[in-house]
């Protein structure tokens, strides 16, 4: 039996149990887990320094070692974000709604965990931790497969979350990390359909789109992000210019950050210099159409790619279109589903950009920046699904559940 | 460009559209198509009678040959069916929460069509409008892929749908049939991921583990049902009788049959004597293990593929257990997490069995019999899901929507 079926069925046993604990059970497993990261905090951070000395030595991004590196602070928030969860309300056990049909059956629908959830995922050590409260918290069972670059500290904490569930006696496969560093153990992983009920990954384009393609195991897709501004005829130009510059520049390598302007023809000439400004003084390029070069020499021209580009840098694409028609079919072409803003005064615009864009998030006259469990008011996220099925937008507790029927009858056939 | 792609395109399209049609333009269309149906009898049946000739001479069994065969009243059925339909309630616009954020921020989330979805079956021509009916009343588009045994009907069906479509000026795109007979066809189709939002089999084992195992667009896997009804030591023997003997026998071809019996070993002895009589009466044969076969000599023994058996035949298997512990995880060892049934008069032992099998429905003291769109008071359904994402259990029109974030601000950023 390969390795990667075994840690599949010792997941299956241990949902079966971590889906009856009860609340009180979770909460104490969660705050054990967060005491003893802490008091772990040398033993983590001497295999995270070997993790960080091994990416130095190959050359590894300066932006993706500060990923990767652990710190004081840092082991404390993970260890506060597990604080977090167990105050969060548990959605598992819920009956979302119960009738009695006029044979007297009683049908209602009750929220159950998933079962077991496969988690993959590139450089931070902290969606270790991450993953393992929330998935915990709903009774699921979760096995983790992060990227090579941080395979030691990856062992030490899930070491640690194990040997601290053991303690007091919860199974440690609650938890459990494949420590098989190969490029095949993903492929292996998602073709598991018999043991993992569904799996999430986290990371780049290239990572998602692998297992889209090759999973046998039902996936939720989440984000990639090329969100879009509208500047309407309508717009009040100092609103559009707070809300381009938040939506671009507030924060540059995260999916909800704006990557693309549409800008009506009738504001064009008035509104691309201020933009213009505005962009420039925050050093952002801006990849401009033809009329959108024509009237600012600082716009270079954009191709085709960029309209549908996810920089997650300081560059932005333009597009002026003739009518709000345009706008929509231009983003609902381009866009990655994901979020979407209008800048209108006008009612009947602002609900038609509402309606008819495709993406999980439509905004009028706010940020895309707001698409966010946390801004959502979740109190925490696993990832912002930018697919239609299950679950759509940002993804908190209630994502990693299903549910079943139960049927309360007194002999009842048909 | 393959065909394919370019009805895929066709159907992204067409799924633009019908998602901002209002309800009544909808019920008019399903109406529409209603009567067309009635009007072009002949002309359906005449398609039908070359499919049915063809099927005979090709050796295909009776039962196959009779569900591919269309009648005058079976295509009343099938008018009546998009009438049924029409009358429902449409999901669609709903927004099922809507929440003022700290900051100011409205976020609604709203049911929305899923957009584009893909149906692949096997031989009975009535799902071909079925499935339209269903997906065009939640403003998706369907792209149909059916058995080959049944092509000229189903080609004569979508011609009389879309017509009718056409005439009251809604895109005939919303139902697209694709008329390529080979099984490459279905592999190509669920690979096209740009274009279709979901696919949803329904048919036999084998067509369901093809789709699952290859496609890369989310699939909604529906259908096989190995349901159990386990005799608790604390169960009313009468009830119990009368719900095996309809779980089995009512209906023996659909998947919410009963197929395996589980009985504690306390009752055994005085328990399978009745249920081997009442079953015997009704031609069942009885395949049980060595407890079961020593207690009655009708019973055959049973192998280890019995007890994961879909038979869909006048067959059950038999298994006698020491505890309900044992019965539950008999049970979910060797389920399909469709429907199982516990017969007791016990509190606790109810409740365990509710909370602990894991199955799309878990009923007390009924037969496994009503999981069913419309016993569950759903009005229609379009199958019943075995998987835990997006949908569990029977699937009416809700399972054909996703939602999306409406974000209405006047100006937030971050």
């Amino acid at each position: 039996m390969s390795n990667l079926i075994k840690i599949g069925e010792n997941g299956k046993k241990a949902s079966m149990i971590l889906g009856q604990l009860d609340q009180e059970s979770k909460n104490i497993g969660l705050r054990t887990c967060a005491k003893a990261l802490l008091e772990n905090e040398d033993y983590i951070m001497k295999a995270n320094k070997k993790d960080v000395e091994a990416a130095k030595k190959n050359g590894v991004k300066p932006s993706l070692v500060d990923r990767l590196l652990l710190t004081h602070d840092r082991i404390c928030a993970i260890a506060d974000g597990l604080e977090e969860v167990a105050a969060l309300d548990d959605p598992i056990g819920e009956v979302l709604s119960m009738k009695v049909r006029p044979n007297g059956l009683t049908i209602g629908q009750k929220v159950v965990p998933l079962g077991v959830i496969g988690i993959i995922y590139e450089s931070r050590p902290n969606v270790t931790a991450d993953a393992f409260g929330l998935c915990f918290k709903t009774g699921n069972a979760v096995i983790l497969k992060g990227g090579s670059v941080a395979i030691n500290s990856n062992i030490a904490i899930v070491k640690v979350l194990r040997d601290a569930l053991s303690s007091i006696d919860i199974t440690a496969d609650a938890v459990q990390l494949i420590e098989d560093t190969n490029r095949e153990a993903v492929q292996e992983l998602i073709r598991l359909n018999k043991y993992i009920d569904v799996i999430i990954p986290r990371g780049g384009a290239g990572l998602i789109k692998t297992v889209v393609e090759n999973s046998s195991i039902p996936v939720i897709e989440t984000g990639t992000g090329n969100c879009h501004i509208y500047v309407d005829e309508y717009a009040d130009f100092n609103m559009a210019l707070d809300i381009i510059d938040n939506a671009k520049t507030q924060r540059l390598g995260v999916c909800n950050t704006a990557e693309s302007l549409v800008i009506h023809e009738k504001i064009s000439k008035e509104f691309i210099p201020l933009v213009v400004d505005r962009l420039r003084a925050k050093q952002v390029e801006i990849r401009a159409d033809e009329k959108g070069c024509s009237i600012s020499d600082y716009c270079n021209p954009a191709t085709e790619e960029d309209y549908g580009a996810e920089y997650l840098d300081k560059i932005i694409s333009l597009k002026v279109v003739d009518s709000i028609n345009d706008a929509i079919n231009h983003i609902n072409n381009y866009n990655t589903k994901h979020s979407d803003a209008i800048i209108t005064k006008d009612y009947n615009n602002g609900l038609k950009f509402l309606n008819e864009v495709d993406s999980a998030a439509v905004y009028i006259n706010a940020s895309t920046r707001f698409t966010d469990g946390n801004e959502f008011g979740f109190g925490a996220e696993i990832g912002i699904s930018t697919q239609k099925l299950h679950a759509r937008g940002p993804m908190g507790l209630r994502a990693l559940t299903t549910t079943k029927y139960i049927i309360f009858g007194n002999g009842q056939i048909r």
